[in-house]
């Protein structure tokens, strides 16, 4: 089979098609056709050799396709639609799937609309819910709003919650699609302090949840912008990851709980509990089109290159979708 | 009545003896006739101006003493002997207690035990468990063991769990006395690096939970002492508040979960949920003598100005209370 693997670790150049053999799957797993994958970040930082956690020679953790294997211990028909987390190998023909971590895809989506689902989607309900602990009525201040996760994210929280949701993106376009999708408050860090514009909006009492992909550079505004007892989900270091002289006192003056997470490196069963509840509790919503895939652009699999280059540009809204 | 006021900001001379008239009670409030207060590091820090949260002139978040009188909603008979936080105001002959803080003092301790009990153990109740979700079968780090917080620490996770209990202090004397107390392991921190110790004693894995009073100055030992996924306590910055170079990949490769808290500025609903959650799990481990507070020393009421220095030079194991 086609796979894309990385030469060595370095730049979009180093990734190139190659012929391997199909894997083989154990116990408990499935054998997807791959119709598409997506991109995500944490490729990007595999490609460069820099993840220190995967093992799998050929990128990308999550696809759509069809069921064409199913081992032992696994309950799906052959022939299913399914989208899921893989631990590496989606960016191939075939790859191997844990079955409990294969959602089916509801009957109107597009493979390519399901590609952009899993990773994105599953981390927003994880550092909402799982980390966030965000609760009914409360305020979230979603950063990078216009990126797979923030989009993820905006609709997970309006669906699911009551909850006001305030966004950041750096141009206007983005902001306006943000709202679209359900945020209430849309604030361009390019022309904006994003914490005098949340204290403004919540009567000087900051967010409860934050989620942060972006580290560094907005370590302070970020503090500022924190309810007391709030909870700073650190899911991006996009800005950096050294923070010169962090003040702890502001942080026990906000009794603030910074929760700093990645869902790739995490266990099999971590993952599964995960889509389970998601499964259940947020993929009804896609099923009534109430939620939906935002999928940015779809490159055809000899432009993967164009693909990571078109991700590391930050230009797109949503997912970054690769069709096999 | 006597109180002890703070003549203005700054130093244990500053702490002063004057007539004052007695509190008067609200509704669900009772009036208690101190008999011993304790000593506490916020004390020191509302005596030196800057807590910024406490509004009482007269320092003193916890007593113990007998109930003279009791406001409606209350059901406490006057008389009964009691011990719990009040919202400043301690140290005085006479002091309000929110009703719902109110901990009956078990027969068998003075009022100087009882003293040395809410704050602490509280405290350490909420960290553990509250905060820091300590498992069963976990393993934590708790730093100066023969603080009050520490001492009560070891004994709470001792007694309430079966997780491998770490400890560091900086002598001989104060460690053997934490392993008296159930620590399984102690660190003398002048002698040994902490995080080194910790490392081997966990096969490498580090502590899933740690009680963190020291801050900055153990910022880094504490990052390598901390277990994938494990929850780190801010409840002090005895060795100051400014890191410098703090490496947020660090925090995100752990999965860090950093948790500051103070109990002091919460709000009453949560100590009176916080009281009687502990009331009911953790006091009758001290009727049964499972637990016992740790005086360090008792100081006359007079002698206020000297029971501060001696926390101030860091040199008790356990609590220090005042005989009023």
């Amino acid at each position: 089979m086609k796979a894309i693997v990385v030469k060595q670790p370095g730049g979009a150049e180093q990734l190139h098609i190659q012929d391997v053999s199909i894997p083989k799957v154990k116990t408990g797993e499935l054998l997807i056709k791959v119709e598409a994958f997506a991109i995500n970040r944490t490729d990007i930082v595999t490609r460069e050799g820099k993840s220190g956690y995967m093992t799998n020679p050929i990128l990308g953790i999550e696809v759509a396709g069809e069921v064409v294997e199913a081992a032992e211990g696994t309950m799906i028909e052959i022939g299913t639609r399914v989208m899921g987390l893989v631990n590496g190998g989606g960016y191939a023909e075939y790859v191997v799937m844990p079955a409990d971590r294969a959602i089916k895809v509801p009957a109107d989506l597009s493979f390519e609309e399901a590609a952009a689902i899993p990773e994105v989607f599953l981390t927003a309900y994880q550092t909402l819910f799982w980390l966030g602990e965000l609760a009914y009525d409360e305020t979230v201040l979603i950063h990078a709003g216009g990126s797979g996760v923030g989009t993820a994210a905006i609709q997970i929280a309006k669906q699911m919650t009551d909850a006001i949701i305030i966004t950041t993106a750096g141009s206007q376009e983005k902001l306006a699609f943000c709202q679209s999708l359900g945020a209430d408050i849309g604030i361009n860090y390019k022309e904006q302090f994003f914490d005098e514009e949340i204290l403004k909006a919540t009567n000087n009492q900051g967010a409860d949840v934050i989620l942060d992909f972006i580290g560094a550079s907005y370590w302070n505004n970020n503090i500022k912008s924190l309810k007391i007892d709030g909870r700073w989900i650190l899911i991006g270091i996009l800005g950096g990851a050294m923070v010169e002289n962090m003040n702890i006192r502001e942080l026990m003056a906000k009794r603030a709980q910074l929760k700093a997470t990645l869902l790739t490196p995490r266990s099999d069963q971590y993952k599964k509990e995960l889509t389970e509840e998601f499964t259940k509790k947020a993929m009804p919503l896609f099923t009534n089109r109430k939620i939906k895939p935002v999928v940015d652009t779809v490159f055809p699999f000899e432009e993967i290159q164009d693909a990571h280059r078109h991700m590391e540009a930050s230009k797109n809204i949503g997912k970054i979708v690769v069709r096999v």
